[in-house]
């Protein structure tokens, strides 16, 4: 506890999002740093990382895994250890995991995600990216859900998101024709320069059917998809005998007061033996170490490019999420909150 | 051509059907028997096949698979062979494929189902049933998209219809613990006495998702659905961690003029790893030969109990169809149309 700095700044839920999220749905505040328990480390936060279901969590009672108006919004953070009753962690080391939008926060070992030690070497923007869950997200899905063979038709949707601007390349180095959905030219542009996929279709100012038609003439063989509503319908339409759908996650889900309407289409599952199949990261947590030095691999050879966004300061948490909730992210949004001590 | 009866008599597609299935869906009509052409055959009707697909075709145009407006109506049949041009059937023969509502047709051996010789012995209902498409599609569909995993619990939907009475009987014998959903006292009877499935569900007059809540406290592993709409959400919000969702058809469609509507609960396909995937009996008909034995295997041992709904006379092919779009038929729905020569 060798920090001058005895407030705890602190973002919490002051409103679910009431079909759209705002700033005004966080309140700031001020409180104590916490005292440390048994099983327990006080961490300081240095990164957050930024995700989808993020703000399906909030105003859902603690007890189903939520954030309850009045608690102290949730996160995935890279931290450094100040204090820890907790046998594995010592003062001092930087750790992933389960954290809160605050300077200080108290952690437990078996939270949601396990909290782990960052490996020496790799960056908190690498540890939250490209080898934190929204990697594995993008790893398994593609290897594990999506199983692809070379010379398949891809289509990945949000292709400029976190997880999208990784499996792409993936799907990429794995030997499929990637044709990636984006809003907007600076993120077509990134995806056809940058993470050299086949092609990329602009939502915003082109028509998807018709471009879907015109580069995927037979068909879709795997449609990762980020995004779900009318883009899903279209991959189902276009899905090719044996294809496969791979569910990370339902963002146009965060625009509405209700449940999305289900896929109209999903009859074409039958007409084309097809399967649709989601994936949670948490699911792959025992496997994560077999595949961060695949991709820390693919990093290194240049195969694979990591892209963040990254925004800084505590003050700006509720900004930078509803920057991502409004897609203005190109790859991985971030948050950095502080520089670790030496 | 040994025939007296010269005339053909069948039933042509009067028009498709505009939100319900009637009886004025068809035209009665008499033509001559088909001339042979090179490599066809002419076979004699016995018996027909009732499948809800064949509601699907009506009206479609034969390009894309379908029975247009004035079209003899298409069926799965049993026949027996009075002519052929084709080397692999000599007159007599009983033969399994695709064939018309009518009398006599003209076939070709590589149709949307290749018409092949049934095996002496196997009688007509078991080959258009149990060791049919139909028996074909419950044991692929259980034993290689489901994958069961015994003491698994398993809901089967339409579970005393064609496919899933034999699903459900599959599912018992692989090790799970199978619920049937079905409507009508008799049909559940059937379920319990007959089956020997561990529990049955009245749609018609019992709450199904308190039951499923009452019977699937921990959830559902395996929901094997014939039948979409609603019940399709019940079974997704139940579906258990890596659960799986197996699509063999989607009764509740033919009662729409539109498309159903998507399965609102499929977010629950991400938050639960789990899978949701549709066959075709069409895409496993080359491993046919290897089902067929396993499937006799079972009947031979008792341990799977073949149901059959016959009905008698091609006269009575629209009122059968009907029957079987109201789900009056428990087990398999047939017509037989004549018996063979001998």
């Amino acid at each position: 506890m060798s920090d001058a700095h005895q407030k705890n700044r602190q973002w919490r839920v002051a409103a679910p999002p009431d079909g759209r999220l705002t700033e005004g749905n966080f309140t700031w505040a001020e409180s104590e740093v916490p005292e440390i328990r048994p099983d327990t480390a006080i961490v300081r936060n240095l990164w957050f990382s930024f995700d989808p279901t993020q703000i399906l969590a909030m105003g859902v009672p603690a007890e189903q895994g939520g954030v309850p108006v009045g608690g102290v919004m949730h996160t995935i953070a890279v931290s450094q250890v100040i204090d820890s009753q907790i046998p594995a962690l010592r003062p001092g080391d930087i750790v992933h995991g389960q954290s809160y939008w605050e300077d200080y926060s108290r952690i437990e070992e078996h939270g949601y995600f396990e909290t782990t030690r960052v490996p020496p070497g790799v960056p908190p923007n690498l540890a939250l990216g490209t080898l934190g869950v929204t990697g594995m997200v993008a790893y398994f899905g593609m290897t594990e859900v999506a199983r692809p063979q070379p010379g398949e038709t891809c289509v990945v949707t949000a292709a400029a998101g976190g997880v999208g601007s990784i499996a792409a390349q993936i799907g990429r180095i794995k030997g499929l024709r990637v044709i990636g959905i984006a809003g907007g030219r600076e993120k077509c542009d990134w995806l056809r320069k940058e993470a050299r996929i086949a092609e990329a279709i602009d939502h915003r100012t082109e028509d998807v059917a018709a471009r879907l038609d015109a580069l995927c003439p037979d068909g879709i063989d795997i449609f990762f998809d980020n995004v779900g509503g009318p883009v899903l319908d279209l991959g189902l339409d276009r899905i090719r005998t044996h294809g496969r759908v791979v569910l990370c996650g339902i963002t146009s889900w965060y625009l509405l007061k209700d449940r999305p309407p289900g896929p109209t289409r999903y009859p074409n599952l039958i007409m084309k033996n097809a399967r649709m199949e989601g994936l949670l990261g948490k699911d792959y947590q025992d496997r994560f170490p077999e595949a961060a030095p695949v991709l820390l691999g693919w990093l290194r050879s240049g195969e694979l490019t990591s892209k963040e966004d990254v925004a800084v300061g505590l003050e700006n948490a509720p900004r930078t999420l509803v920057r991502m909730y409004e897609s203005a992210n190109i790859g991985k949004q971030l948050l950095k909150v502080a520089d670790p001590d030496p």
